[in-house]
């Protein structure tokens, strides 16, 4: 466990040196066919990240965003997003993140939550307890929130959920305190630094997922898909994470 | 004016100085009558403002979010939003702002646009042109843009229109490349530094835009409300600002 971590963790820091000189630089952007932005970043970052773990772990599969399934029917892969948010990025804020995640017979069971410009990072996974390290601020610790009416509610942007979705997701919001939009995977590590309590999302990949499902646990917190399961390969692409097992069950009632 | 901006550098830092121990500190916040959330680190950094502000220009008046008004018939007033962005400080986001801008008769004819976090600032206004500094990357240069079709389009949350407003944002959306939810006042600085192209929003106070318009205008942008008055005591709380007035001209059509 020990070389795994430190091997993904040279991987990222290669990555984020990669990404950095992209960032608020003028990058143009495509559309891909899901119309999601792809920047020069995004792909040299999945590339550097592919090769360091290809190199290191021989045996494991790659799953990632930018490049084809390599060796994905192995029992141990791993599962990359270069940069999740990558309207974030885009737009020059500082919520997007590099994820990495690795799977085992389709479980998630270590994450990383990388931020390249503020040099903030979030690992966590089994036998593993989540910790952060950044120049800013923030110790790990959900709270103890277990009103739902008292909880902070996050979810990336209204735009993503289908209309059904969207009426499930008012139906939280509503018994929550307050929602904020905007936040990509970085809310996810504010939950496990005790400032956001529940975040709510539809319409994830794997990649998207894969990297905060172990650090969201192994900080203390919940995580499932919608109807309660366990996000695991092959999971429905919602997601809700909560800072405690009470807050969420009442999360998951409120969603319906 | 040299000495205007020295002195309110110097306070900004202050108020930094004051703010930063209680981010992501487990601050407690309480509502107001508006139910915006308070913190500690609001009221102490718009304190630290007023001091050294009243000390170094007696003659000025003093409005600001936290506290009663102070001489605002004077012709110079200061105008202090201490934490742009409660709800994005009390969730750990890097999104907050302290906000200070200066009216003369009115008119917002200086701003500053300040995150005491990751340490970034903007300043602009009559004869200022804006600048930024920071260690995070970016550089001041409003992009060409304008057609609104390739624009991206920012809002701080779909919560704060109105129905009617909501209508006409989403005609401005329709319109525009993308949106992204969630900023703040640090959207209108990304902005200026050529990462977002629009930004609308609604139901500001003077303390939101006052700093905001003099940043724009001198880097080159466009503001206004939302029927292109220019922003000014007694405005109605709506702002678009573009990246260009081409571009504002096309988004204020949208906006109906």
């Amino acid at each position: 466990m020990q070389s795994l971590i430190a091997a993904a963790e040279a991987a990222l820091d290669a990555a984020g040196a990669a990404i950095r000189p992209h960032f608020r630089a003028g990058v143009l952007s495509d559309d891909k066919s899901d119309e999601s932005p792809v920047t020069i970043a995004d792909q040299q970052a999945e590339q550097i990240l592919r090769e360091i773990l290809i190199e290191k772990f021989p045996d494991f599969g790659i799953l990632g965003e930018e490049f084809p399934d390599h060796n994905t029917g192995k029992k141990y892969v791993w599962v990359i997003d270069p940069i999740d948010g990558t309207r974030a990025f885009i737009t020059g804020r500082l919520t997007f993140c590099t994820l990495l995640g690795l799977l085992e017979d389709g479980i998630p069971i270590l994450g990383f939550i990388d931020q390249p410009i503020t040099r903030e990072r979030w690992r966590g996974g089994r036998n593993l307890p989540t910790s952060f390290t950044g120049p800013l601020g923030g110790t790990i610790g959900p709270r103890p929130v277990t009103n739902l009416a008292h909880a902070e509610l996050s979810s990336t942007a209204p735009e993503m959920f289908t209309p059904e979705a969207a009426a499930r997701f008012a139906r939280l919001q509503a018994a929550a305190r307050r929602v904020y939009w905007g936040g990509d995977a970085y809310a996810y590590g504010l939950l496990t630094l005790g400032q956001i309590d529940v975040v709510a999302e539809f319409g994830l990949k794997t990649w998207d997922w894969a990297a905060l499902a172990p650090i969201i646990e192994a900080a203390g917190g919940t995580i499932t898909d919608w109807s309660g399961e366990k996000l695991r390969l092959g999971c429905d692409g919602t997601a809700l994470a909560a800072a405690n097992s009470t807050l969420h069950a009442a999360a998951l009632k409120a969603l319906g």
